[in-house]
């Protein structure tokens, strides 16, 4: 309960900044900002903006240098999931319980609004004032690369491949890691760079990366798991999309208790890497939080 | 003759750059990285790098430091073709003589190219390694700015709209000065900034942008009138393609002889702004080689 609080709070945060970074003063490119608010400012649990605040916090950053890459963060994300859903990938009419982008604009402002979202929220992260210019050039071009070709969207290329014919268990690690575990790792890390954390090679952003990239695994097994056995009600989708689709998921190479024994395993290492730093606490619990979940 | 042998050159400095930018280590993402070059390195007449090249070799730049951000542009600027041929927008099945993206690599893996096409090309931009750290980062905002909702996206909106009902004649302005207009100035900044030049207030930032406005919408005005009396077999495309999908063009408000003629004063204005540099002549020819060509 206390961390679906914390959690609350920084959406909250995000969710009043954004509106904000998506307007235009000129009135003839209207609907394009809407489309783009649409879904940026949809809801969600907005796990990478609380990623971005609570590692700025724990070491010992500005929340206000925090704020703008959390933001940047979410319209990358909220981005792609308007391209994923359009009719030639996914073709999904419904996402957080409302008509997707496309269903509401039309195919060609959703393709528009996911690139303008994607540009705009790159824009965000490279203005961040409140930092020195190095740091936000550094912050700005790790975030291109996690969600470029050798990121998120390469992960999107190895998940198209994989519907059309069986994956590996090291492939769909590897699309994992890529897919979403890049984006979730670059939140961390961004969290780092506003708390003035620059180099890959400190140790702080090393622990960030560690931790983030287990809790994103862990993250997806507990996916592939509430997909096979959770409760549609609670969940508020089907269950059992991943068997309709012949996808291969963890629950592909291992038995549910298989599965759930290997996540707790994965979160264990992931929050390991993070307690030998003081204010540890939230971000230990977040990750028992995304292990437990059962939506 | 002399500017397009000059056109060509700059050209194959481009496209010798740009494949060892379009490449990664990871042979699951092999097939997104060849859809990204499939559109990058197909030709076409790489006039926004030449721009960058060339204003950063008028105000005393190193070509070195101007090659990253002319890939970077090009790397927008294929994106967003990509995009455009998809069947939800223009569905155009060729482009430079070539099956577009999306005929050859499917729907679905031509979206993501197109994403990590222009992700790529930001990227570049923001690595670029011979100018100082905020140098770079004030460039890459400014394309972030000029390629996002404000700019190129914003005028595609505008277009997109304008299909569906007439446009005055403002409103043909407002839309090829964001949807062409934007990226044909960033190239221009993009090539100050390689020479040391960052802020918007220096003259000959300034003088970049109008010069780029100028020859940005003289270009538009030029492909209406080839449109409507070009050759088809010079063009190497069918003509009279605005009046079939029933567009607003320049010739909906003019005559031909007039749209001449106001490009010609268009062109004459950009070019008067670069006069007073020296070193100005290419930049002056390649104003007349845009006015005067017939494809």
């Amino acid at each position: 309960m206390k961390i679906e609080a914390l959690l609350a709070e920084d959406a909250a945060l995000v969710d009043a900044a954004l509106p904000d970074y998506l307007k235009t003063t000129d009135e003839r490119t209207a609907l394009l900002y809407e489309a783009m608010r649409y879904s940026a400012t949809s809801g969600g649990k907005r796990i990478r903006p609380f990623l971005v605040l609570e590692f700025c916090r724990m070491f010992g950053g500005e929340e206000k240098a925090a704020l703008p890459f959390a933001c940047a963060i979410e319209c990358v994300h909220a981005s792609s999931l308007i391209h994923d859903d359009m009719p030639c990938m996914d073709n999904d009419a419904l996402r957080r319980g409302r008509p997707t982008n496309h269903v509401v604009y039309g195919e060609d402002i959703a393709l528009l609004a996911g690139d303008a979202l994607i540009t705009r929220g790159y824009e965000l992260a490279a203005r961040n004032p409140y930092l020195p210019p190095a740091t936000v050039l550094a912050a700005t071009a790790m975030l291109l690369r996690e969600a470029g070709a050798e990121g998120m969207m390469g992960g999107q290329q190895i998940d198209l491949v994989c519907e059309k014919k069986k994956a590996d268990f090291d492939t769909l690690l590897a699309m994992h890691a890529k897919k979403t575990g890049a984006l979730i790792r670059a939140s961390a890390r961004l969290g780092c760079y506003a708390a003035g954390i620059v180099s890959d090679e400190d140790p702080r952003a090393a622990a960030a990366s560690a931790y983030a990239e287990g809790i994103g695994l862990a993250f997806q097994i507990v996916d592939d798991i509430l997909d096979a056995v959770g409760d549609e009600a609670v969940l508020g989708k089907k269950t059992h999309a991943d068997d309709v689709l012949g996808k291969t998921t963890f629950l592909s190479f291992m038995s549910v208790e298989k599965a759930r024994a290997y996540a707790e395993e994965i979160t264990k290492k992931a929050v390991s890497a993070l307690k030998v730093y003081e204010g540890h606490e939230i971000l230990t619990e977040f990750a028992g939080y995304l292990l437990s979940r059962n939506k």
